[in-house]
């Protein structure tokens, strides 16, 4: 008899990533990698426990890593749970919090895995549909704020960079369950992040932010993330993760970037002055972009023809990453666009160098 | 309204790992680390990767090594799925293959973490009850190959050290699901390992083998696995897993250690030497040992007084693992024992040293 495996597994298609050629020479622009190396003390960190004791198991909370980020933003160890990155936290949340059938919404476009993870869980998913200008419907988000287990809501968003105030983020937290705050992007923010809601609001028990080392700590390679909630949240998301999930490398390594804060202020201010020149030049070959305030800049081209401009680029080895969303309203339609990552000056150069014959 | 994490979650109690002291002084044989370091190459690898574009994500599918395993273990790369430790390659399994509901079985007493595996994926469990020599009763074995999913098989088992012939296990082939075979502790096992039924049995479309770098390679500290099995099993798991499960550190140190087969093959030499002298030594003490394949020994003591016999030796710094089964039997029943990890001779002559007043 042939095997069957769970029906939404077998069923889906799988999430699929931006592309990552592992040969050199590509000016990579299409998964908001940092383009600028991590902290050194980073480097020196895992060479130290590289010659420790890799035999025996790592702590399996990842003391040391709580603690220093506990004191960056001011909370208690207990509320943080380290992770193989953001997306493990995310997997761990919907895993502790929804049984199959039960509703994950999320803001639509957005970031794609969250349909993979409601999907795998074998959840229904509900989209609360976007306006241009990052508004939304409040009868259909009060529907869906009844209905959901689990609101997941990037801050910026991906791929608009859009900032919701947090007056509009209370308007989302479920009855029954979690509003979870995506901060993968948050340390390009001009304003404050979500932190001083799980202070200070009264749904700070509803509430789990997720962080990620990818980014602003130039650490994608690394896989490291964690997660903010109550103690008494994050105390179920435990024992939902495996016993454990960071290794002692990994652990060093986060430790030692999350304790340099000024080696990831003064890349997030190089990021910064190369998006305004790059968002300050995309009008000229007749692109609109749309404000934000990630790592990355949305942006649509008049002629609309955005995936020939995507593979045009690549012939010049310059990869961006044409993006495509259907169902982007209650009646259907289409929306697609182009993510271009913030490089180096240098890179966004050579981009804008050859962006114009490419339209 | 208080919020509510799933039912299965709030009721499990979490699964415990073995004590992790995080400062030296310790002889630590409690669970079942390899006391030897791990290859030179591993150290140089990892000190060359962080060196590496950390900025940018890992190869997804850990390509480098699948094919350094695939040639090491003479199979395919497209069998081969690397995760973060075997724990996550579990974790993988039950959520490609279980719903709800359906049944997850296992030898008892066994490896603990597959039951909290299955309450977290709110699965129903069922024990095949072993006798004191390995034995089951193949009237309820079958019973359990008509129900379950997933069976999972750990061999050696822990923590008696058993291994069953490959007829054995032939007879505990789900009908409609999989026969996870877990080999953490393999590389230590005198006859064949489960390879050979991947690649010549009539139900190698219904295995699947997980494997570790924790034990055999000295990296319990890194958090690598793989499981091995047909591309029509793997590629629905890869579906489940997290895009990139696996950092650029880890891979490039995993690729290293199973690269270096002959520093795997002395250390584990050294393991069976101390092995067979703990084994020996230990009657003389008044303990009974349950004769096994794995880098441990499984062990009761004529006074039964296992939890005490560990407490005493913890004032001497020596930690052991006591450990304690109930329901071993259909009519309920408990089985303790104590579970000691073979470490160096020098580990191992300073228990022999202390166990004769210590029980």
């Amino acid at each position: 008899m042939t095997l069957r495996v769970r029906r939404n597994i077998d069923e889906m298609p799988g999430y699929v990533p931006g592309e990552q050629p592992q040969e050199s020479g590509w000016i990579k622009l299409n998964t908001n990698e940092n383009p600028y190396p991590p902290s050194p003390h980073v480097v020196d960190a895992i060479c130290r426990a590289a010659r420790g004791p890799l035999n025996v198991y790592p702590d399996a909370l990842a003391t040391p890593f709580r603690e220093a980020a506990a004191d960056v933003l001011q909370v208690d160890p207990d509320w943080i749970l380290p992770a193989n990155g953001s997306d493990e936290n995310l997997t761990i949340i919907i895993r502790t919090m929804c049984d199959p059938g039960d509703v994950t919404a999320f803001p639509w476009p957005t970031y794609v895995l969250y349909e993979s993870l409601a999907q795998i869980q074998d959840c229904r998913t509900e989209r609360l549909y976007l306006e241009a200008d990052g508004t939304w419907d409040e009868a259909q988000a009060q529907r869906l704020r009844e209905q959901a287990r689990v609101f997941f809501v990037p801050r910026p968003n991906s791929p608009t960079g859009t900032v919701w105030s947090p007056e509009a983020l209370s308007r989302l937290v479920p009855e029954r369950g979690l509003l979870v705050l995506d901060e993968a992007y948050a340390d390009f923010m001009a304003g404050p992040t979500g932190i001083g809601l799980l202070k200070t609001s009264e749904f700070s028990e509803r509430l789990v932010i997720t962080r990620t080392l990818s980014k602003s700590y130039s650490l994608a390679g690394l896989r490291f993330g964690f997660s903010i909630a109550a103690p008494a949240i994050t105390r179920q998301m435990r024992k939902v993760k495996d016993s454990y999930n960071c290794d002692a490398i990994a652990i060093a390594a986060a430790t030692a970037a999350i304790q340099d804060q000024d080696w990831m202020r003064a890349s997030r201010e190089k990021i910064l002055a190369t998006r305004r020149r790059l968002v300050e030049a995309l009008p000229a070959a007749g692109f609109r972009v749309t404000p934000g305030e990630a790592n990355f800049v949305w942006t649509q081209h008049e002629s609309g023809a955005h995936r020939e401009i995507c593979e045009r680029l690549r012939q010049h080895r310059i990869l961006l990453r044409y993006m495509r969303f259907s169902g982007v309203g209650p009646q259907g339609g289409v929306l697609d666009g182009i993510r271009i990552t913030v490089g180096t000056d240098e890179q966004v150069d050579a981009l804008l160098d050859v962006i114009g014959a490419c339209v």
